[in-house]
């Protein structure tokens, strides 16, 4: 365990460095927003010609991130502990960007803003500026693993980077905009899953500057004793900074900061001592300090700092406006930067005093570029879990169910190195992995009563109702070099759409720098699917997350649908060997036939798509008439019942049967790194033929994929038309036209010159649908199923 | 006001009634869970024939839900207020139904399930079978107005219903798993928006039975004090009743909500009185029952009741084994059910003495079936609002703004039905939308500074920065008969995805209901979006909002993209007289040029699609060589300026200009109201010229609105491509390539026989793009705009 001795409370010189650091990142932030290269210390009069012609990013919040900045600093180089920040108001990004500067690592990654006057020239420009850095915290910001701009995530990232940490401090700044979002709310409770053995420590700092936007912050206006006791219902114990006057600030940010680590060390010391199973009350810091403070006080006569008219940018017309341009210089000229910076613009050694050494610098931790610290994860070899499949449709598993247990095995080749975690809302068991409670527990550190199960407070199962927690924590996880799954309804998954955006987007940036490193691939398993909600009906049908990620970057986004335990097992292998991906696996959870062996399942997921030549009446040597084509594993056993009342009714008619696991294949080759060339495309589906395609989600996303295709105008598809309510398996596909008489008509309808001899085979589909339909409605339960799967091959 | 007389404490024979009541509700709630419509009373011993094939449903929360009907069956017959129930654990749907069904409202709206023997066995057979009912609470539910089967939103929603509402009680269910989320978490701040004036009163109920589907409730595991401060914390005052003997449950239970119903008519009267404006600490009640409290205390030697076990069906095997079968029988019978209902199945006169009459009961309340109290809304004439247009492209307004003026008056006309109120995270003013606190202020309770603008004890612009809570206020408001908008930053409404798909499957299954009126539609407007993130950059850039809702039922969904401030205007209007809609509005807050007058704005929305001619050179006699079509007001902007160029450097080529306002137009007139006939689509985009669609979002969702179309394959569309950061306007159109120039060489390169004739004019666009680009690199600014609109018409 680290180091943890207390540093002595902060003498009068080591107040004035702070102070000068402070200053230092100050004015570096105002000057990024403002100042083009020119003048950069200042040295000639400010001018019109040195400012910026568009004036974008956000100062209000700044120098409270500068503030913490510069304190960490001091925690940091005294304890000698590897601390991680997440910056929640990362639209703060001016302030980030110059304690990187300040502290050198910032030209260790990027030489060209070196640590020197054309340096710091650089760095003003570059920012908000065409072909510069982005306004935010950002992927390209050292020592970041956090996006501000979209708020609600901040303190789930952290507490994602502290599990399975042991050593690591994570300093979680949250904005008090940011904690009104319900992401953020519901996150404060991470504390009653965070193990003070194994798991690092999170101190959240609510930085209460007053106001948001154009209006005040609720919490900022609640009286201290209500946010007290809403801080204590967290589960944390309140330490108090407020002010406006720097050197009292000072004092009291360096105590609380003391205070809030020894608490932490003290805490973390009793529960490895095994001196304590009690759920700590660990510290929250509360810094009050005026927006924009240190910025123009006044302007046209309305008050800035103190304000929300300092958010942005808070003298907007400078370049027009002598007596604002006058207000800006004076602002700058504050900070004193002749004493900051020397002449040839290197910070001095007072504004450099306070900065901690090499990887501890919070722009150079290794724990914020997380493929720093990744390790393979030690995959153990399939053919154990695998079902064993000599005939397809002959025997029957749960898909999930299989997983789980080679889910197990991975918890159990990670028992001691504790780098995989699987998170989920309160489904594990409800989605069938619970083979891995055989291997760990569910986190846990509240209360616990004899009847429980599977809790264990050191447990690597994350479950809690919140799946904005869920996501957070694991990109938090991943993010900081670990891997993981998340398990979900596939319904409900929507809740993270937005979350799952800024993660794509985060990961399409990072792909584009060489500095960063690969990390583990967010891993998604959407059970409780569409086609199988018989306990909750309509709200619980919505298979639409497979569109809404196909929309964001393509070089980070595979979908698969395995269609059986086998697929699904091969698909999971290899998206937890993956990097810098979203997955999407989307499997069912209830008993379906098996149709691969291990061996059959690897090759076709390999392929991502291809022709199920046992299953159709095409023998590969010319074209089939028609295609019957599936993605998901009811449109699968609904294509395959198809095929087989194909084969009887119409033997003469040649089937080709084509399965898709990896949606992305349909995409054009150009479109998607997994895209087919249109050979290849027109080698499955057939350039000319009718192809009747069976898709587990909305039928318009396969149109969406594949319109450019030759085909495309003999494609017809079946799929959810968002039609449902609770009721029977075979009455969902009933429903929406995706059952195996449908396709059979289907067949029928658009196969040149079929239709007329086959009306009596139509009529015969039409009335078993009905028969179906009446009996699933007397007695509330299917037909039994009748299938017998005999098969060419 | 309405009474507010504290009634006695209950007798003993009060409470045998209530405890009658409550029986009847736990038996009617697990009878339909299991059984059929053969033997509704237990007149013979349980059969297995007795039972459903499948039993489908969840018991765990129904005997706490049926505690809390009681109950408020007590308060509202005693006090006469009017009360809406919001159920959070919405899918313990058999006890609101029971409770229903005991009332008479289920009958009265579905005389086929009467209130006798037959109507009990009708009762019981529909819940969970096909063509029956759904398993949760649901828009069939009377009495409801809130799904549960999503969870997250009972408080939101409560509070949207209770604002504008002065004299209703709203009492909010909320299940220990749904407070565990984010939206639910973020939404008890909701109190510090509440006006104990004209608002009414929200009192939450926070039922901790302890366990969720597999798992703990981390609320219920916490020491009670740190509960209290938590609830304190959030602004209330907590009063707890617990325990597991019903008899002195029902007393605690009648206490509490009397205390609670007091102290609430306490605070409104001192509010109302106008002594005094100090926000109030409004009552939160705490029900601690058993999960499954009174069915079978185990199985199997397991525990049953008062674990998770009990959540969904506890004895899951009742039809084929005979041990659970008769514990069944046992459980069934321990309510007594030959006390309860006479030999015709009807409720006895002690289970019916505590339920209020008439509108007042819950399942009957006007309140839950919004349409009945919505009026319409009092729109002003446009034409006070509208831009003067002479000209396209001469005059620039920002369109936002101009709708801000118009919604003043909205507010205003308003005033003292205080039935429209306008939501935003922090977002108003950003929006431009602020002329609006010229009619009312930002409804805040919390306290306040001398510096704080527009903030209004009374207002009814609503902001927190929490888009789960912003959409939650707006649904309740609106499914309880008001009408609202929603402004909202595009990138982010992606927060509310899963939100509005709950919204969106209400509103279709509502409008089959003949039951339910319509109420008003719920408006988005998306601003401050993709193309004008200059401020922001990459995480504020997401179009994706409309892809989301288009895979929703077309009979719910509109989406308009009006390119001007007169379209907008006109879009807004349609919109805010609309019903039963999700209207998504994507606008523009920047500077725009006017292309239309307010009548030619009018005719073109009532088009929805249309042909520009005045900006192309297509005479309208022949088919033009290529149509550039459009949707939004960036790339209608872009279209125009390219059309400008081709008239420019190719005046022979007949170029039609399509401008589409009314996105579902695209769509086939078969799958969506508003699509047009492959006709009309053909005279407006042809069947066979190529057409370059310039669209403001991911460009795939334009082919797939399209592909079944003749001229698909001739149609060539730009959009945005994910490409993006912190910079120009028109550096995000260039790297987007939907810029003008690029545009042009896409007619060039797309028209036949052009491409040769053409290359100087094509390399000159690529030239253009290419002096943009260093430009906007070296001065950190678009060049300046050079476009002189010249126009045929």
């Amino acid at each position: 365990m680290r180091k943890s001795r207390t540093p002595a409370p902060p003498v009068d010189s080591e107040l004035k460095a702070l102070d000068a650091h402070w200053r230092a990142a100050n004015y570096l932030a105002a000057c990024q927003i403002y100042l083009m290269d020119t003048n950069p210390l200042l040295e000639q009069p400010l001018q019109p010609e040195h400012i910026k012609p568009r004036l974008l990013g956000h100062w209000g919040t700044s120098p409270g991130l500068n503030l913490i900045h510069t304190h960490l600093n001091r925690i940091i180089a005294a304890r000698g502990r590897d601390t991680l920040a997440i910056w929640g108001p990362g639209h703060g990004g001016p302030a980030v960007l110059a304690n990187s500067w300040l502290e050198g690592s910032y030209s260790e990654i990027y030489p060209d803003v070196g640590r020197d006057a054309a340096g710091m020239g650089r760095l003003f420009k570059q920012f908000s500026f065409p072909g510069g850095v982005p306004s935010h915290v950002a992927p390209e910001t050292p020592g970041s693993i956090h996006e501000g701009g979209e708020l609600g995530y901040a303190l789930s990232h952290a507490y994602g980077a502290a599990f399975d940490h042991p050593d690591l401090l994570v300093a979680c700044v949250i904005g008090d905009g940011e904690a009104e979002t319900g992401p953020l709310a519901a996150s404060w409770h991470s504390n009653k899953f965070l193990d003070p053995v194994h798991d690092g420590a999170v101190l959240p700092i609510l930085h209460l500057n007053g106001y948001k936007i154009a209006n005040p912050a609720v919490l900022a206006r609640l009286p201290e004793s209500e946010l007290d006791d809403l801080l204590r219902g967290y589960g944390h114990e309140p330490l108090h900074v407020s002010g406006d006057d720097p050197k009292s600030v000072h004092k009291a940010m360096a105590t609380a900061l003391d205070t809030a680590v020894d608490r932490i060390d003290a805490i973390q010391r009793a529960a490895r001592d095994g001196k304590t199973t009690q759920r700590p009350r660990w510290p929250v810091i509360v810094l009050r300090t005026p927006k924009g403070w240190t910025g123009p006080s006044e302007a046209d006569g309305l008050q800035i700092s103190g304000t929300w008219r300092s958010h942005q940018v808070p003298l907007a017309d400078v370049r027009d406006n002598a007596e604002q341009l006058g207000l800006l210089e004076k602002w700058l000229r504050s900070y004193r930067p002749e004493e900051l910076f020397d002449a040839a613009g290197r910070p001095t050694e007072q504004v450099l005093a306070c900065i901690p050494e090499g990887k501890r610098r919070l722009g150079a931790t290794p724990y914020a570029n997380g493929g720093l610290l990744l390790r393979e994860l030690p995959l153990p070899p399939l053919e154990r879990f695998a079902a064993p499949v000599d005939k397809p449709g002959v025997s029957v598993h749960e898909p999930t169910r299989v997983l789980g247990t080679y889910l197990q095995q991975v918890m159990e080749a990670t028992r001691d190195r504790r780098d995989f975690r699987l998170v989920g809302p309160d489904e594990t068991a409800s989605n069938r992995l619970d083979a891995v409670y055989g291997a760990t527990g569910k986190a846990w550190q509240a209360e616990t009563l004899d009847v429980d199960e599977h809790l264990d407070r050191h447990g690597r199962v994350m479950e809690i109702l919140s799946e904005h927690t869920c996501q957070g924590w694991l990109e938090g996880y991943l993010l900081t070099g670990r891997h993981g799954l998340f398990s979900c309804y596939e319904a409900f998954v929507h809740l993270v759409d937005s979350m799952v955006n800024q993660h794509i987007k985060w990961l399409r940036t990072t792909r584009r720098l060489g500095w960063r490193r690969s990390i583990a691939s967010l891993n998604y398993l959407l059970t409780s699917h569409v086609w199988r909600q018989d306990h909750n009906g309509f709200s619980h049908q919505d298979p639409g997350f497979t569109d809404h990620v196909l929309n964001k970057a393509p070089e980070a986004v595979r979908v698969y649908l395995p269609p059986d335990a086998n697929t699904l097992l091969s698909v999971a292998e290899h998206c937890l060997a993956s990097r810098d991906y979203v997955n999407v696996i989307v499997a069912g959870k209830q008993p379906t036939y098996d149709w691969l062996s291990l061996d059959a399942a690897r090759t076709h997921c390999a392929r991502g798509a291809g022709i199920w030549q046992w299953a159709g009446t095409d023998d590969g040597t010319r074209e089939p008439d028609v295609v019957l084509a599936c993605a998901g594993d009811v449109p699968t056993q609904e294509v395959l019942a198809a095929a087989q009342l194909l084969q009887r009714h119409l033997p003469e008619l040649s089937v080709r049967i084509v399965n898709v696991v990896d949606l992305a294949r349909l995409l054009p080759h150009d479109e998607h790194p997994h895209g087919m060339t249109d050979a290849e495309y027109d080698a499955l589906f057939t350039p000319d033929k009718p192809v009747m395609f069976a898709y587990h989600g909305y039928p318009w996303l396969i149109h969406r994929l594949t319109y450019r295709r030759a085909g495309h105008r003999h494609l017809h598809v079946r799929g959810y038309k968002e039609i449902g309510t609770t009721t029977t398996p075979f009455d969902m596909v009933l429903r929406n036209d995706l059952d195996r008489y449908r396709l059979v008509m289907d067949v029928i309808d658009r196969t040149p010159g079929l239709a007329v001899r086959t009306a009596a085979i139509r009529q015969e589909m039409e009335d078993a649908r009905t028969r179906h339909h009446y009996w699933i409605r007397e007695h509330g339960v299917d037909m039994p199923e009748v299938t017998d799967w005999t098969w060419n091959g």
